[in-house]
């Protein structure tokens, strides 16, 4: 039997308990050119909570009745397919569940380094490449440059924030809570951390980046995007990853009144999807390899026991429970 | 005696009276080096609003006590200057005033090609160049993409929309009023045209650019924008140049809610200031003079008559009443 998350409901705002369901269905037998994949570790991630709307966006959304989207890492167990074997660890998105049959499309082999297979959907999957993209293709931050980011203790900001530093810069995260804040300076070696929920952020911004912000990659928007445009520098770099502090507004999203300091400040203001990089994902994946293998990388997984679970992980991705990238073991 | 109009208090949305004051002031003589200029045409444009506040911007804002800010052109009257002698027509930003003496600095000769004072403070002024740097640097169309821009019946938008024509895109303006949006198509050739006062302009845009937006090019700010953001293509371009509705709004800038439709589509905003391109104005200037002489630019200049109605004709930037340029006549 296959354990799967089905998308039941809509939700409007904060997804509620019933907007998922619990399903169990018999596996069927593959067939030619297919594999079996046993899912042993499915990636939890903000973007899911925009895959449920039914709005046109950068993907289809997931539709009623199908199993929920996500990213997974996972072993062939069954294989009549001659490019991948029993044993292969393979990632893909096959979405919120134990088992999938595949024909391989989509489907990507991983060369075993030596890491836990959560690295494979954290530092090396979406949200290293996101950063590792994000950063360097739309911020290009340059040498002495300051580098603010967003959601600084999650998967994607963490990343963001060492990777600012290789590349000379100074790094500046926004999290939630003294805990975090010292997460990022104590372990991932940020120049500055800004908790706020304690800080008025208006004032951290002009304590922490005392030569404004030129690079700001943007996880949460919201009042704190308003701010960090408040005090970006000429010619600065605005990259638009996220808004996880308006997914679940059902007000609409907060606009940012501060917009206009592009103007000011001849500024740009650029979204980004990592889906864009598929292609260059191998260049991505080595340089965040070499890096982690230099020690000049880290990061935190934070693993959720049991497809059951699914649920109350998921919420983790907006209370702020969590450090680092949120992974379901299944 | 030099009639000169004063800043004398800052206001807080839109201007009232006492904002400004006209004082009469004697006129020095000319001193080695120096030159009298007296002005003929001053330029009356939506980012002096901007000038006037306390607030760090693009440029220092004009202070208490000092003479109004603006581009003007007029004549040499006097010189003691080799560079420039009597007779000589000159531009430069030379205030809200009859007269003013200067050692050159800042001042531009104007090679007499035959056209009316006004233009060169429209088509070959700040006007025309906003528009041709903004559209062409920043907006960069290509061509059968479509291009929005709103203020479509002002200085800078009636150009744009032009430009956007000749470099083989189609155009899409928005104004206030049919005998604007008339003026758009019948005179200027713009393909479409949307008066935002009459029309919803979700439901406009919809129907006026049915293959999305590719460039829009903003002067106006606040829902507007917002709706523009709407409808944006992938990879689109949005040129902050302004944001007249928010200029007096005493409550801070509306904020656009659809700024993560930059992500979506991952589009770029960005802020444009004409004064960067400085030492480019000669290629405009050039570009858009062999435009005016082919038929292919046209423009409307609003002259409004006496320093003295400067209060007034300054108000009509915001009221909507006047197509074209508003310059206003010593």
């Amino acid at each position: 039997m296959n354990k799967q998350i089905i998308l039941k409901k809509r939700p409007i705002g904060f997804p509620e308990t019933d907007t998922w369901e619990l399903q169990q269905n018999k596996i069927p037998e593959i067939t030619e050119g297919e594999f079996l994949i046993q899912n042993e570790y499915i990636s939890l991630d903000p973007a899911m909570r925009g895959w449920i709307n039914d709005a046109k966006s950068y993907i289809p959304p997931v539709k009623l009745g199908d199993i929920m989207r996500a990213g997974t890492i996972g072993k062939v167990i069954k294989s009549k397919n001659t490019s991948f074997e029993v044993g292969d660890i393979v990632t893909g998105m096959n979405g919120v569940q134990q088992f999938i049959i595949t024909n391989g499309k989509g489907q990507f082999k991983i060369q075993d380094i030596g890491l836990a297979l959560p690295k494979y959907l954290s530092v090396l999957g979406m949200p290293g490449m996101t950063a590792y993209f994000g950063l360097l293709n739309i911020g290009q931050p340059k040498e002495g440059e300051t580098v603010l980011v967003s959601g600084a203790a999650g998967a994607v900001g963490s990343l963001v924030g060492q990777i600012a530093k290789i590349k000379g810069c100074k790094a500046v995260g926004i999290a939630g809570g003294k805990e975090k804040c010292d997460y990022l300076i104590d372990e991932l070696g940020f120049d500055q951390a800004i908790d706020y929920k304690a800080d008025n952020i208006w004032n951290a911004l002009k304590e922490k980046c005392p030569n404004g912000i030129d690079v700001y990659f943007d996880n949460v928007g919201g009042p704190i995007l308003d701010a960090a445009l408040g005090r970006i520098n000429m010619k600065a770099r605005i990259i638009i990853c996220g808004a996880i502090s308006q997914y679940n507004n059902s007000e609409g999203f907060y606009g940012p009144k501060y917009y206009i300091n592009l103007l000011v400040k001849r500024a740009r203001m650029e979204g980004f999807v990592v889906f864009d990089y598929q292609d260059k994902y191998m260049e991505g994946s080595r340089q965040m390899a070499q890096w982690m293998a230099q020690g000049k990388v880290k990061s935190k997984e934070f693993v959720v026991e049991g497809i059951e679970n699914f649920y109350s992980a998921f919420g983790r991705l907006f209370s702020g429970k969590k450090k680092g990238k949120l992974v379901l073991k299944v």
